[in-house]
């Protein structure tokens, strides 16, 4: 066995392709399924190919959705004048968690990057265009991570919106609740005070 | 969108079922999954069902394998005298790595585990049992893992094995190369002193 068996090897190869698996945890959850169920490995392969076939976009936000519109877009009690537009559908997640946003959201599915070759166009900023001259909106958040990346795709998108007559706001930057000045970095620190607020 | 969409749910509780992935890294694997094309995804839910069927059990050593005995077992070169006892696949990988040991196996399948409810009788103990009698071995090396029940399967093994003619060793503890005394367990160098050899 000089090597990991044929089977083995390829579902490695597939559990390291997703994101954030190294080489021995893919290996580890690779012998993980050897030691399932018959029953429990097709259970599994079976979702793998239910989430995949089932889940698309919605058509409005561009969030997942395993209906035309998802539950927020459909929904009568949020505020549909105030938009938030982010990265991914991960992070519509993390700010409903919050539960203190009522309005609904844009995902334009990535950021520009010109590294991966990512540009405007590849993000569904042309349906957020769409939605300001269709729908009543009043506000649009840009939520986009405060990484390089996603910086400059808040810059593109809040400039494309200039013309509009509606609210652009970012999301505010400064340390997290719990951290140490000491420890925060400059950028962070510089920008905590710029942000400053009265109180 | 309180929860996750029913779909991705079950994929990433599918995900948290494998060994050592955690709620967070389950989800993110299953966000990895609808990024996937169509295709990856398939392919993927294809490497399961083939891992799951095509692998099985060594008739011999009861070490994963494609065939009817593994590649170790049918081996000429190999010295077939010598048999590594191992509580799992996993552990035949790790030692067939270093390329010294040039024996066969026999994978337990496990390790003894009262808590687990793992009684020797769920073990491959049998198998080697009659190994031993119908194989003409001449040393078995226990090298289950140095943890609290790899030990005691390790003497319940060793004590089964007294009765046959054959050298029973196990493998030695002490300190791992690139170790610090000073941040090694008191265990480990209370072994490490009683292992000592000569130089």
């Amino acid at each position: 066995m000089d090597t990991l068996l044929k089977p083995l090897q390829e579902l490695s190869e597939k559990f390291r392709s997703l994101d954030g698996v190294g080489k021995k945890s893919a290996i580890r959850m690779a012998f993980s399924v050897l030691n399932m169920s018959e029953e429990d490995a097709v259970t599994f392969a079976q979702a793998i190919l239910n989430a995949k076939t089932q889940i698309k976009l919605c058509k409005k936000c561009q969030s997942i959705s395993v209906s035309e519109l998802c539950p927020i877009c459909e929904s009568d009690t949020r505020d549909h004048s105030v938009v938030c537009v982010v990265e991914d559908a991960q992070s519509v997640m993390a700010l409903e968690k919050v539960k203190e946003y009522n309005g609904v959201y844009h995902v334009l599915g990535g950021v520009i990057s010109p590294m991966k070759g990512i540009g405007p166009e590849k993000l569904k900023i042309k349906e957020l265009l769409e939605r300001i001259n269709t729908e009543d909106i009043a506000e649009v958040i840009v939520a986009t991570n405060p990484t390089v990346e996603g910086e400059a795709t808040a810059m593109y998108v809040s400039r494309l919106l200039k013309p509009f007559e509606i609210k652009v706001t970012r999301i505010a930057n400064g340390l997290p609740v719990g951290a140490d000045l000491e420890y925060a970095d400059a950028v962070t620190l510089y920008r905590a005070i710029q942000g400053r607020r009265e109180i």
